[in-house]
């Protein structure tokens, strides 16, 4: 493993609607001096523009499905709007950002998710992450945007929770460099009460996770996230964050009092 | 100048749509030996969306004014749905496609088009075309694939012809490359009857170009690819040709007979 620093970050849920917290959050983020990754989420305005376009939104047990409608929406809005606002932002900031799918330089081949008791649809679970060719951008001074879009190596593509998208390249590229994760949303970390912003859970290690998911104290949604950051730790990465957007820039780089949750193995 | 070949494509107008020929085309197009960047346009797709989304489709004079809602349909359609069918199609046929707008790796600054009888809204005029990047990208031995979007670096997609995109790009790599553009639509080339796909112009001089301009032979829809295509030529291009999307596998590389029309200084 090469001493030469990464930052993967995660910018996601409701900030990405927050036009002025996300622009903050690209700041931090285009003047991290690290080598550096972004993965984006996609909010709801997927959901959003589905309804404009006269588009059925389904979904069987909180989760989406996506259709071939839905897929066409998917790939617009996060390949396309938010990812493009993102790139477009970061470059105005100085940052040398390039957006990305998994379709692009094949980064992340994926296969549609069998059938079991759900169709999703067009959903993929990643294959693998191919480091080289990001390994290459980021050598040549480039910064890679990814959205939650990955491809079947088929001519589909499919869409991909960005969880676990960041989980997977952060972890693979812990095989190359000192990486850092960090999960940025609108909350301040893990939270004990959902309606405390200040019961934030600063260190979070995998058994007491076990016992807090098992007695209901973190919430369901929180789950998934929590699942593919434990996953990077088991991959290599060095360290995972979960904080506020707003936190990110005294989270990356720094050692003692961090704000958020950091979670240990 | 380098003895290394590039092909620069640009596929447009209604072949976009017409899903069984762009696949032939890009069969074509992955198959290609030499280093290739692909420029593709939006065909009338970002008017269907936008329509679907209930967005009013503002035209001056037969152009499209950008307005803010559309360009944040065109950011989508372009920059998300178009190019990554191509990317994900491109990527199944063995092709290492990477989807760019200009705003990606800076590849394309504009500025917002001056106001002056008109006022086209966010539209694009390219300032320059870094070659760096694009160098870097095909050197890595990726194959760009440009979406006809630039950005202003400051925060802001710009909606951007397509053949202006490719003839820019042709032309300022024709610094290093021995550079062969070729714009691919659904015509057989330059016709002198609009009415008979068979009335197609082999050579183009320049001079005839102006001619047939002036007496009303080409019909006025024309005009703006044939300027690009003369420009690129100037710019140092080597060859630029207007043939139909299924003769571009005739015309690329060869040197005799060719279909469609060569445009000549």
């Amino acid at each position: 493993m090469s001493s030469e620093e990464l930052v993967v970050a995660k910018i996601g849920g409701s900030i990405i609607e927050r036009s002025d917290e996300l622009y903050q959050f690209l700041q931090s983020f285009a003047r991290l001096s690290q080598r550096k990754i972004l993965v984006h989420g996609g909010g709801s305005k997927a959901t959003a523009i589905a309804e404009r376009m006269g588009i059925e939104v389904l979904m069987v047990e909180g989760r989406r499905i996506t259709d071939e409608n839905m897929l066409d929406v998917v790939v617009m809005v996060y390949g396309g709007l938010i990812n493009k606002a993102i790139v477009s932002r970061l470059q105005a900031a100085g940052c040398n950002a390039l957006g990305l799918t998994g379709a692009d330089g094949n980064v992340i081949p994926a296969h549609k998710r069998e059938i079991r008791d759900i169709d999703y649809g067009y959903v993929g679970d990643i294959k693998k992450v191919n480091i080289e060719p990001i390994v290459q951008l980021l050598s040549d001074g480039f910064t890679p945007i990814l959205a939650p879009l990955t491809h079947d190596q088929h001519g589909n593509m499919l869409n991909t929770n960005a969880d676990t998208i960041a989980s997977q390249v952060a972890g693979n590229l812990s095989r190359l460099f000192r990486t850092q994760m960090c999960y940025c949303f609108e909350k301040s970390g893990v939270l004990t009460s959902m309606q405390n912003d200040q019961s934030v859970i600063s260190r979070l290690p995998y058994d007491d996770y076990r016992e807090l998911k098992e007695n209901g104290t973190i919430s369901v949604g929180m789950i998934p996230k929590l699942e593919t950051g434990y996953e990077a730790l088991r991959l290599g990465a060095n360290s995972v964050h979960i904080c506020h957007a707003n936190d990110f820039k005294d989270v990356v780089g720094k050692s003692m009092e961090l704000p958020g949750t950091q979670l240990i193995l």
